[in-house]
């Protein structure tokens, strides 16, 4: 598990993007590529910025479940992770993300009610190099 | 409708890989990089090849629900198709999308039973560009 925790790294610092997934109403995954995370503790809770209004929230106030993938297009490594997502509203969580030059997304700064934050455990991992594929368990379990 | 066909050949044409999406039997989103699709009919019929025993090829025998997503990460550009996926293992299905190299995968040829095509039916896109974000829907209606 240590030597995933260094891919991880290793990919995220390589990548500026991550491809989040969620299920929408009628049972159809939808994924879209976000910016890198905001917070990693390890790769068992990572955490993202987002607006309020946009589809991914709403699809996950309705069902938590979700994947992160972070994938390496040049040596075709890839990493999946499973888990939960939960959005988080409260202002310090909030104000622990923000960032300089958010207020281009959410123009009414650190309080804008479309700002709020998404928090993803991970349950299981996936690891993709070239043809092989190994999957992981972590201690987070999905309900 | 006819500029998002021509914004999907352009992402087609720039990027060898694509984001597949199937949900698992648990519920789970579950993502990973493909390479790009070895034939489309416009954008309402995608074809891919792949390996039958992988688990992508298990997920959508189970649930056909899908989805395909398209991203240039310098333009921040994404396109995500919804639709369904169906595992096709007929032969002259296999021998049209068969291409030379592709032993290296399937090692038994073009017989291979573990050899498989995948066709993605698009009922619905997701158009990305920086901030804003536009739905379009397609004639194939899910089930």
């Amino acid at each position: 598990m240590t030597d995933m925790i260094s891919t991880f790294k290793q990919l995220l610092a390589r990548q500026n993007i991550v491809y989040i997934s969620s299920v929408d109403s009628d049972g159809f995954p939808c994924t879209k590529a976000m910016l890198t995370p905001r917070e990693c503790l390890g790769m068992e809770s990572i955490y993202f910025s987002t607006n309020t209004s946009s589809m991914r929230v709403t699809h996950y106030k309705n069902n938590p479940k979700a994947c992160l993938y972070f994938c390496d297009p040049v040596t075709f490594q890839g990493l999946m992770l499973k888990g939960l997502m939960k959005v988080l509203e409260d202002q310090p969580t909030k104000t622990r993300l923000w960032r300089q030059g958010d207020e281009q997304y959410y123009p009414l700064g650190v309080t804008d009610p479309d700002y709020c934050a998404l928090e993803f455990s991970t349950s299981e991992c996936r690891y993709y190099n070239g043809k092989k594929a190994q999957t992981f368990l972590l201690p987070n379990s999905p309900d």
